[in-house]
């Protein structure tokens, strides 16, 4: 049982290193022995815990993307207005990526050298993340609380939001949740003044 | 005079070649036998033709940020309303980015694959098209026609729009440019309808 519990502790250390090791030099250019020397194990020993490189790719890339379709899918069955959850769901994300960088770092960049069940199962997941966006926009739409939804605008907003790996810091000047709401009140309240309101039938005449 | 001709159509096709190779299989992966093999050239050529595998990550690297900073100065260049000059950069940048998704994707992935100059030029060349939508937002709040700026939202822009290397295509079911207002219209007027306009202190109040 001590055993299996440091077997668990060594797995998940091992995880930490790989998705920084990944994140900084890449999936194919990590070695199985710089991995053992920085998790501070031999060949055996890394095998054991781990089975395979793309195992312990699958296992770094995994665990934000089934974390956040969890955490969505408990929004998606939640009832009350959309705009609110739409707000949580932002900000359990911004939050997510604050704080697991190097593993969404590598999640963004090596999920398609993951091959067969394991990159089907992750696309899926990541799938899936889209959809539950998708189906909160139309339950606005249908509320009356949002103008207009699709899977553009899902896309637009996703990439608002994910592209902040390459930025957002747990200890940045804004907390992620701040950065969250920054961002999505933008999207759902305009940046445009009113203004600025004539402007949009009149810039697409003009081009 | 011919052969220089040819040299820069075989220097251009190699850029073309590599970019796809990188794009597929990450550029640490590719080998220099593979790239030779695809665009058919010999081990003395390929060398002839492009120096260093390091040199041929710039150039597929390179064309695109330099193109978009290109066109941004132009666009900042210009007098008038902020708005339409927004409309410009947005839709240059997403068909620039459907037209050329490999050198894009393997500039989002491998920018930090490069070392010394080549990466310093391209990290800045990459900081001033960001520096340019935050002055262009700055521009549109001085003229009043944006209600806000600050560099958070030209990274939400930034994201809402680069992040779309992943999924758009020139020949989807939209153009480049019609999803590229969807998008910035999106993020000018917002998507919250005027019945959800009271929502914004609410939802702030209950989280």
């Amino acid at each position: 049982m001590a055993q299996t519990k440091a077997g668990v502790q060594t797995r998940g250390r091992l995880v930490q290193v790989a998705a920084e090791l990944f994140a900084q030099r890449g999936y194919h250019a990590t070695g199985m022995a710089e991995l053992g020397e920085a998790a501070q194990l031999g060949r055996g020993a890394l095998y054991h815990h781990i089975g395979s490189k793309e195992q312990l790719l699958f296992d770094v890339c995994s665990r934000h993307v089934m974390d956040m379709v969890a955490y969505g899918e408990q929004v998606l069955a939640e009832t009350g207005p959309v705009i609110p959850r739409l707000r949580g769901l932002s900000r359990r994300l911004l939050s997510a990526i604050a704080e697991n960088r190097a593993e969404v770092t590598v999640f963004f960049r090596e999920v398609n050298s993951l091959t067969g069940q394991r990159r089907e199962q992750l696309l899926a997941a990541r799938d899936r993340f889209e959809q539950i966006w998708q189906e909160l926009l139309d339950l606005g739409v249908a509320s009356g609380e949002l103008r207009c939804g699709g899977p553009m605008l899902v896309k637009g907003l996703l990439g608002m939001h994910n592209y902040s790996y390459l930025w957002l810091r747990p200890d940045g000047p804004q907390r992620p949740e701040d950065v969250a709401d920054l961002l999505l009140d933008a999207m759902l309240w305009g940046i445009a003044s009113e203004q600025a309101d004539g402007a949009l039938s009149e810039t697409r005449r003009l081009h």
